[in-house]
Order: structure tokens, then C-alpha cells, then sequence
């Protein structure tokens, strides 16, 4: 199994619904990589089309993996798993290129609705060793453009907490991009499933 | 089920394993009160004996259920269950006045080891509609004080990834206090087991 992620700022949409690129936020940088080490993901795609943005994430990566907070070798090893792409094409073209296979496009969010795959089905399909390397997707500001989810090979349905806890409040999912991609990624290769010891 | 949460900056550890109290950290208060009111947690409590850290928070609570911030109505609303308290006694004191009940005391971490419950075993409990309320604790900096993790009626065991996953890397968990709540409540209330639709 070889799990890709790729955490995107353009195409996305902001809270009037258009079709916008956000900043970059620190942070987030750091929780993707610290996550996607502890989950086995091979790469983390922060994808930008600004050059300047693109300038800035390789500034964070150089001072973590080369400069001063290279001493720091826990948070070291996460951030050299992190790549700038320019768009998601060109995350996809990375990862043939390390895999020598086209990845699966798997898009998620918060608003996704029709055909899905179950977190169950991708997971088992995932630890497939005969599997094509995925590529998890995720938006950042209000989610991703309608383009990048038609065009996903699949989708995962939006979290939800259990049928047996939703209560008159209904549904709420307003959880950060950074909340997210650990959850994703600890239902898709979490040890939970043989957490009953 | 009634859960509440508490993030603790006293006492913790730093990296040289001394005991210490940490600096709130912003981001962590809007991403735990989002994941909190994703999956129905009662109350998130900043734990801090520091009383310029606990006005910090109440300001900053204040700007997002009072002030500018209200007319964004979701994070207002997940923001309205975070509250202030001096230490961990004082977050369960308040959980006995409002539930009439002492809660259970469950900490987390990446460093716990020997007898803990699983993350199915607490599930099932929780969901038993007779359970006491849960307070689940997570430490900030390098971790909760031994103290701590020793005076707490139950202890979660570290995040992994599956057994089939670990490779030659060994286990490494260096998550993000963000992303490891986030996990916890995911295993606790989310609806992963109903998700292989």
C-alpha cells in the first residue's frame, strides 16, 4: 500500500461558494506531516499555484530538514515526507514517477454527497498489496471546487459521529482541515480495529 | 452518554521530562471546540492555573460567542462549549454540578504504558446510557505529568497505525494534540463502524 496525501489551495471554495485559492497556514504544514508519518503515508502534497507560497512551504521544509529545527529529529523525519506541487496534476505526475503507477484520486469533504466509497471498502481495498497508489485529497477553506470531486476516481463520505449520538442538533461537521486528515487517515490505517485489548 | 474533554497545560512535561506549565496555543482551542461539537461533546475545558492564560481565553471566547466572531454562526456555536478551568479537580467539579455525577477520569498519550482499556471496551461504555460521565484528558508539550496519567481511573493506550502497516520504521506517534483528539473522539462516538456503505 502506498498512501499519498495532498492538501489543496486552489481549486477551493470559499463561504460565498466561489471558486478561490487560500493561503497557506503553518500549521497545518506541520499536523499533515506529524500525521502522515505516524500513518505510513509516503508523501505530503501541499499544492499551491503561488510561486511565492510555493517559496514559502520549501522555506519551512529547509529550516526543519536542513536548518536549525533539523536537530529536532522527530519533527525532522515528518517534514521530509512534505513536497510543494503546483496543482493536483502535478502531485499525480510525482507519484507515477515514484510508484511507476497512476494514483487513485480519492477526494473527501465535509459536503460531499451522491455515490461514495465506505471508509470500510477503501480501507480493505487500501491494504491490498496489490493496490494502486492512492491519492487522499483534501480542501482547505470551505472545501474543494465541484471540479476536483467530479474528477476524483472516489469519493469518501463526510465524517459523522454514530447514528446512536445524533441528536435533535442533527448533523455538524465543521471540523478543521487538520482534524480531518487525522481521522481519515486513522480510519483508513488506524490500529482501532484490534483496539479491544 | 455525557462526554467532556480537557486539554491541560499543567502539569505537563517538556521534552527533558521536567514538569511544567505549557502556553496556550490558539489554534488548538478552535480545533478542539470543532471536533468537540462534531461529535457531541458537552464541554471542552483549557486547563491553565495561570490566570493572564485563562483571560487570554476568555477573550478570545468572548470575540466568537459575544463579539465580532458570533456572526459566524458555526464556530460560535462550537466555541460556546469551551470553558476555562484553574485545573483538572475544577473541571470535574463543575462536570458534578452540571451532572449531578463524578465523572470517570481517562487520560491519553503516545507515552502510556501497562494496563489500559481499549478503545472498543471504552466505546461500548460509553454508549451504555447509565455510564458515568467520561472526562477524557489530553496533555499538551511533550505530555500529561505521571501524576496525572497514575490518579486517572482509566488510560487510553497510544494511537498506531495497524499491525500489517508497521514497518521497518517502527511505531512512531508524534502526533499533533489537534489530531490526536480528533482521533480519540473519531474511535469513541464516530460512525466508522457503520461505514461501509
Amino acid at each position: 500500500m502506498a498512501i499519498f496525501l495532498a492538501l489543496v489551495h486552489h481549486p477551493v471554495l470559499n463561504r460565498a461558494g466561489q471558486v478561490v485559492t487560500t493561503a497557506l497556514t503553518n500549521v497545518d504544514i506541520h499536523d499533515l506531516a506529524r500525521s502522515g508519518r505516524t500513518f505510513g503515508v509516503e508523501r505530503v502534497y501541499i499544492v499551491t499555484p503561488v510561486t511565492l507560497q510555493q517559496r514559502m512551504v520549501q522555506e519551512i521544509l529547509g529550516h526543519w530538514t536542513e536548518g536549525e529545527g533539523a536537530a529536532h529529529g522527530r519533527r525532522a523525519e515528518a517534514m521530509r515526507r512534505v513536497a510543494v506541487a503546483g496543482s493536483l496534476d502535478e502531485a499525480r505526475a510525482d507519484i507515477e514517477r515514484l510508484t511507476g503507477r497512476a494514483p487513485e484520486v480519492v477526494v473527501t469533504g465535509a459536503q460531499i454527497r451522491g455515490k461514495t466509497i465506505g471508509f470500510a471498502a477503501l480501507r480493505e481495498r487500501l491494504h491490498d498489496h496489490q493496490a494502486h497508489p492512492a491519492l487522499l485529497v483534501f480542501g482547505t477553506g470551505w472545501g474543494l471546487a465541484p471540479e476536483v470531486v467530479e474528477g476524483a476516481d472516489l469519493r469518501l463520505p463526510p465524517i459523522d459521529r454514530a447514528a446512536d449520538l445524533r441528536g435533535s442538533d442533527g448533523s455538524y461537521n465543521h471540523l478543521s482541515v487538520r482534524a480531518a486528515v487525522a481521522i481519515v487517515l486513522d480510519r483508513l490505517c488506524g490500529d482501532r480495529c484490534h483496539a479491544s485489548v
